[in-house]
């Protein structure tokens, strides 16, 4: 269980995480978190807002990149350093999201790579964007 | 349960959200993303690693970010448009995150405001930081 | 809450637990596991899939089994030596499961006995059959 | 996201899945199937106990063979067909359980095989053995 090290990376490789985000996984990762927002578990005000209906944590979807990043690519022994994220299109329950990372840079004195990650849903549409930094394990 | 419109919104205005991250938060998250990297679920791995002792995920910090900008500030409502994320010192089990967030600029010809948001450990060691971009509600 | 010693079980003795297995439980057990298989926590992919829908993991219902064991027949006490297990019809979420244990052998000098599991959905359809074998509590 | 074909697949070839269990992995599989045996979720009636402390449940401690299986070898699309598990031996809250699994029979017009599935924990002790018999995706 150990990921690749920086000379086993090649700009372009990549690699994808694929997860149906249910109402179990929101109510969790409110709990967690205390982000109780009516917006992730009040039905009610959901209808009322600007997504019509309860949508997922977009942290919670970012989460997807980091089981990308740490069980993929690199894989185990990489650390994070950082992320950008854009949360570009709203989440639903039930909602099939595809977090896929794209080595495209590669520091090797620092022993940093960058990727691109995006998560999209079953149709396709794009629902974060952004760039991640880590360390591959040496 | 309604957040703060711009318009109710000043620089410097702050608010945070603190909570001792358990083994539970860690393998719950690990649980709903399916990052089950050694370095949260493996005791034993995760001792040889470069953090010694198992760490909570980054990403799941950062929820706290996300806590703070949907139930505080400004609240109810908002919409989270972008997250910067730097994760500077590894957060391990049973450390008390407390997750603040600073507004910085405000933008109220798009509704937009932006946040230094910083994650800090009960010693004060920063654990997290960045910037968030939201919209307040209406 | 002590469960029956051997000189208390008779041949042909049985017991059941039934419980609707539902997203939630699935969900929390890939989590466990880390058994994130797009079977039982992907949606889309289930849907090309041999089963056509996302199905409980057959080691989850097998749990059902263990419920019997360990709260009923023997009950508390009970130390669980072995599980032949086949799976032989998939369980979807929502289904009903009812997990039956008949004792089928009693050896009196080692403390032991096997019993017949089964479990049946709510069309009375056989998913799992196989044979447990356990030490009753002394 | 596509695990190995039978062709794909020789004698001999093994995967692994490691993970600490701990106490909220037991409680929410205690949760999940109802199994709320003492000897699990009791801490004072599990002193008194063959095992002296709590134990994580058998079939949990089997989930990590699905893993192993679903996610690793042959990995995703498998069906799982049967399982014979021995429990040699306790599993403690906070052990480091290593789940492995190797071909040990190949059956190529029933596109099935056979590995032999073992659990260790951070000491090396074997805590179940036994076979399991699978379809990989085609």
């Amino acid at each position: 269980m150990k990921g690749k090290t920086i000379s086993e990376i090649k700009l372009g490789d990549s690699a994808f995480f694929e997860k149906t985000l249910t109402r179990t996984d929101a109510y969790l990762f409110a709990g967690i978190t205390g982000d109780l927002n009516p917006a992730h578990v009040n039905a009610v005000e959901a209808e009322k807002g600007m997504f019509k209906k309860q949508v997922v944590h977009g942290v919670l979807t970012a989460g997807l990149i980091s089981t990308v990043l740490g069980m993929y690519l690199p894989g185990p022994g990489t650390i994070y350093l950082a992320q950008e994220l854009r949360f570009t299109a709203p989440v639903y329950f039930g909602d099939t999201i595809k977090a896929t990372a794209e080595v495209i840079e590669i520091i090797p004195e620092k022993n940093r790579i960058k990727l691109k990650t995006t998560c999209t849903n079953q149709d396709g549409k794009e629902v974060i964007t952004g760039v991640a930094t880590c360390m591959p394990p040496r």
